[in-house]
């Protein structure tokens, strides 16, 4: 069998089944572990402090493409998604390791731009390059690893509940916008390519949104990055519920609308790389979220009791909606 | 300006010295780093505690090449190169994470024989596997991380002082040798194959002895990657110190005399990818070390004050010997 026939998230489960099987008996270290794979990030006990640690892969022609991604950008981007997903656990971030490898023939320029975007949101977040290493190849892999901690609770994905409500920070959609329209070359406003191409290039982690839903009692959370839906069916399973958004409430960006006509809405559900926030949490949770965030979050649906891993769409007139392709898989 | 034309260690210079200007004017972790950019691995307090953190990257026909290597000997090198790092601070490993880009045509019994090669040596240092990312790629890429505590002093390559001897650990020279004899399909007695092709697929990390070297009260050390010389030189680098290797002290094994004749001492000196612990100290420490490891361990020079970075080999008759290349660089 091949990992396209598991795809990424079965490949997942076979080796969280062989790693968990094994830790098992494995004294020590695994004793003050929280949480290890299928989450945001590891997390585990310093000292009584709680660590979390997460790492992930950019891959020339696989995650970007030089023709449409500068290297500042790709630096910023690089630092983001890890960033996202200690905000995504309710984290401060602290330091970073850079994992480089480069063609011999990249340009010393490339390189110091490339840190540039690094170090600007880095600076930003208060984050330290402490290290990394550089090898040679022949593409270029930028493979960050990100730690942070936190003395709040840790905001994880197996935390959802029959009767939370379902939240969203932002938009959805405008990433994967983005590389299309870059891709396409498609005729649009300036100012609006500009803030699609943001969107794909330079996503803004949401860390500070991501301490403020852990101080107002938010349990469960998860960054979007494969796909909104695709993003909370990893919630759903993780947390053995279902779940139901009314599609009516979902924020659907003016600019979607605009160029993608009929494909806004399935950009929303499905795009990836949003890094946008999804949690869950009850009412009253809901309302004390809404007073302290500087923006507006939308309660597009709520989690039930249905089949596990079930995600249910429904539009206005309450009919079930079908979406083709949930979110992004490495390997379908 | 190519990053050929700059080699790895021009580069890191150049990453080195834009990461030092801007984290002067950074607050918050920045102070708590005690360690940054180039030493074995990274170093920050958690709650008193010292914090250990590396990473390293296997790239498919650029570090390995699967017509030599296992899958499940990737998996133990992968670890164990990173194990290595957290041996030549003097540290105690806990936790891993683990970074895969792969084909979608890989089979996933090479995924479980991976990890079982990975699960077999974390669980002899009692590493867990914490999570990790997978995504897809044309080449199979490795980029462990990995975490470690010591409540000790911690061994660094800045530390080694004019007077102090030189000592290594074990063998240099038989990874490099095993890799051109796998190479080359050389003809040898099979049991001598065995042992360099261990030594180049699955080199043992010197957790044990790090944790010994620091309790000794040994202060400088690193464990030899890109060749003894460039390793040492690293080591003076940082120290601005000089060394004086006594070439008829070094210890070259007899597979590398028995099959590689004129190019035995060239592969001890320069081979790379050893993994065994270069480190440094007075002759009582050095004593001390002697009555606690249960190897030989063998002095091979002392450290200078002469000209900082300067390595000068010198044979029995107190000749100065020439060595083409000093070492591994990545874009060279």
């Amino acid at each position: 069998m091949k990992i396209s026939d598991t795809g990424e998230f079965g490949l997942i489960d076979i080796i969280n089944d062989l790693i968990s099987r094994n830790t098992k008996t494995a004294p020590g270290s695994a004793k003050e572990l929280l949480i290890g794979i299928g989450d945001d990030t590891a997390a585990w006990k310093c000292r009584g402090r709680i660590q979390l640690s997460t790492t992930d892969i950019l891959v020339q022609d696989v995650h970007f493409d030089l023709a449409y991604t500068g290297w500042d950008e790709l630096g910023h981007k690089s630092i983001a998604i890890n960033l996202s997903d200690i905000a995504a656990m309710g984290g401060i971030p602290q330091y970073a390791l850079v994992s480089l490898s480069l063609p011999g023939d990249t340009e010393v320029e490339d390189i110091k731009s490339l840190y540039s975007g690094m170090l600007e949101l880095c600076n930003r977040y208060n984050v330290t390059i402490a290290g990394g290493n550089i090898a040679s190849a022949d593409k270029i892999i930028v493979n960050i690893t990100l730690y942070g901690y936190t003395d709040n609770t840790v905001l994880t994905r197996s935390s959802a509940h029959p009767g939370d409500k379902i939240a969203i920070t932002g938009f959805t959609g405008l990433s994967k916008a983005g590389m299309i329209a870059l891709q396409r070359n498609m005729k649009m406003e300036p100012a609006a390519m500009e803030i699609l191409r943001r969107s794909h290039n330079s996503p803004e982690p949401r860390i500070e949104f991501g301490k403020v839903l852990a101080e107002c009692g938010v349990k469960a959370a998860i960054d979007v990055s494969d796909g909104l839906i695709a993003d909370l069916k990893h919630i759903c399973d993780a947390s053995k519920a279902s779940a139901l958004i009314n599609m009516e409430k979902m924020p659907v960006h003016d600019l979607l609308r605009q160029y993608f006509k009929d494909d806004a809405i399935s950009l929303a559900l499905t795009g990836g790389e949003d890094y946008e926030l999804l949690f869950t949490g009850g009412d009253r949770i809901m309302d004390k979220v809404k007073g302290r965030l500087p923006e507006d979050i939308h309660v597009i649906g709520s989690i039930e009791s249905g089949l596990p891993g079930d995600i249910k769409i429904i539009d206005e007139k309450g009919d079930r909606m079908n979406i083709k392709d949930s979110g992004w898989d490495h390997f379908r």
